[in-house]
């Protein structure tokens, strides 16, 4: 049960975004344009950045969530994900994506973990200054979101297959003009 | 030097936001509606507990920034603040603001770290379920804008009246129709 009541059943995000739907638009705002929009960061990196993140912070709700979506556009199996969140060094994802992770992974742990040597290391795989600078806000975002769903202990749904179903949606929809309670 | 060309001299948040003002419009959305809205927590605490998380993930530039902005509302000086973050409960604030930074302090080190006896500590002393979500979201935002601040390694002035001088425009404007470049 969540700490507080918050007047519906929704699970994870969506629960604390109906109980409070004047921060839930810039919150949802902000996820747009960062894993949505147009980008010259494909839409899976962006949301495999925050899955990622969110599984460094154990938030099992946006793991699934973004995991899923991450999935839906890499055109790959969870399980892909799953080896990604144990271990992107040993997988097949590209040089550069995985320059992205480590950056993401120090800024889960704290802003000032970020090396100079990490920076250089994904610009010389080609990543731009506004890649970089989206990597940083994608896992800064995660780190609130992921405490959010959390720190109000909202519910998750344990049927992985729900995720998958709802990615979709997601991607093809977007994280705007959303309808918390479909 | 920030870790990539941002473009701009700009110091702390204000160097990114400027270089990326599509986010920078739903973060100050976001600080608006937390930080400077109506509501039934006075400004003050509200800046107090982003002011106290900077404190904890060691943000300069975001602690100064909003302990100036609390202090102002507080209309107290600096050193009640300092005292604040290095001991809350030896100072005079009141339980009920005392149990709210026990939660964000949780927050800080996590989503799980909150359990239900500091939110039924902060429910008995007359915290409502909406400033229950404010403080657990302002300190969440927080985790995110300490480490966008930091993970970009932006600058900051050290010279504290600056933020004393902007405090004060800062919580008559708000975090809305911002000019980054004032």
């Amino acid at each position: 049960m969540a700490h507080i009541n918050l007047q519906n059943d929704l699970p994870g995000i969506r629960g604390p975004m109906a109980f409070r739907p004047e921060t839930a638009r810039p919150l949802n705002e902000l996820a747009e344009i960062l894993l949505h929009s147009n980008n010259s960061l494909p839409p899976g990196e962006r949301e495999l950045i925050g899955a990622y993140v969110s599984y460094l912070n154990d938030c099992f709700f946006c793991q699934q969530v973004h995991g899923a979506i991450a999935a839906h556009y890499m055109q790959c199996g969870p399980s892909f994900i799953d080896d990604i969140k144990k271990d992107f060094q040993a997988t097949s994802i590209s040089l550069k994506l995985k320059a992205l992770l480590t950056i993401a992974a120090s800024v889960q742990k704290g802003g000032k973990f970020v090396t100079k040597e990490q920076i250089d290391s994904a610009k010389r795989l080609g990543a731009t200054d506004m890649e970089i600078h989206d990597t940083v806000l994608i896992a800064a975002s995660f780190c609130m979101f992921n405490r959010y769903v959390d720190g109000l202990a909202t519910w998750a749904p344990t049927d992985r297959e729900i995720y998958v179903q709802r990615a979709k949606i997601r991607a093809e929809e977007g994280y705007i003009n959303l309808d918390l309670y479909k």
